[in-house]
């Protein structure tokens, strides 16, 4: 099922195929085809079909894909059949916000400890954590495994948690300051909200530009 | 400069290319290769020119980029030289952090109301407004043009909310309910955390797969 070779366009692509098939399975539909479910996702058919492939392939010319076994697979490859152990640094809002959306753990990620430095929030109650202070991060990681630490803070002191975490062998970064973050030896997603933000400008000045 | 056949996928590059020119443009660098800015962004740089020529083409063979006009000239592709009127419904964290940030506000976008339906919220004077009970956003629709609406509602409730706003005229929604909306005549933006979450988990998983 490992393959070295899979782009990052195909990666990108397989949480958007992952909430389409959990979609159709919420709506008792068990079968599809790669035609209608190019239709559901702009994607087209051979691009899927291609997609797939990268996997092995999982449908039956002319039978179409079973929805559950394909969700299943999809989320295997995913990881997201494994469970996950996460800390927080930063208990501000998009912090909160995070913590406090339970679908996280339904998928297998639990957040086990949440840091700031504010001591307005320093021993709050979160829904799974109490915030703690900045200071027992690295006790907390000689102590702890942890496989993902999510960067909530300031940008200006985004990069130094970075380092902080990888060094306390935290394996993946899930970066929330308006900054890249990066460091060696650790996987790294930046999320920048304000990408999307800016497709809809664009998309909204296309539409002026029509009128 | 409009071009109606710009892919989906240049279109969503373009917001990297303006962050990665503000970065540079940051550090004081004036004129960039297609070459330099290959490397920077981890695109190949014959896909960078291709690109920039869907809107015209901005180098000189030979010379590179101008940082400070190639980071207007795409400002002004995604309509970041004009403002934009946003309000927001639903002031919990996801809200009041997006309302917290300031760099909207600096790139044109002006949250001009908030609103909610929780009492507690209700009244309560945010970074940029002060939070209304939903059931004004009818009536302050028909007394303000506004460009875009923030979701960020429980995901049950974000497809009325959806309708009610393009139905008072806005012309672009900015979706944070973990749900996808849509509505005809709308620019939508569905935001998913959780995409960059699960490309995380796929790449943990493919590093323990190399151990």
């Amino acid at each position: 099922m490992k393959d070295r070779h899979v782009s990052e366009a195909v990666i990108r692509r397989l949480p958007k195929y992952y909430r389409q098939l959990q979609e159709l399975k919420k709506q008792g539909i068990e079968r599809i085809s790669s035609g209608e479910l190019s239709v559901k996702m702009g994607l087209n058919a051979s691009q899927i079909r291609q997609d797939f492939n990268c996997f092995g392939g999982f449908g039956q010319q002319g039978y179409g894909y079973q929805v559950s076994s394909l969700l299943k697979e999809i989320g295997s490859i995913l990881g997201l059949d494994q469970r996950y152990k996460v800390i927080l640094v930063g208990a501000g809002h998009i912090g909160q916000a995070l913590t406090s959306y339970s679908g996280f753990a339904r998928q297998g990620f639990d957040i086990v400890a949440a840091f700031d430095n504010d001591e307005r929030l320093i021993g709050r109650q979160l829904d799974v954590a109490t915030v703690r202070p900045i200071g027992e991060i690295a006790e907390f990681l000689t102590q702890n495994r942890v496989d993902i630490g999510i960067i909530a803070t300031p940008k200006e002191v985004a990069n130094e948690i970075c380092e902080l975490l990888t060094k306390g062998g935290v394996s993946a970064i899930w970066n929330f300051a308006p900054v890249d973050v990066s460091s060696e030896n650790v996987i790294v997603e930046n999320v920048h909200l304000s990408d999307s933000l800016y497709v809809l400008s664009f998309r909204l000045n296309q539409l002026r530009a029509e009128d």
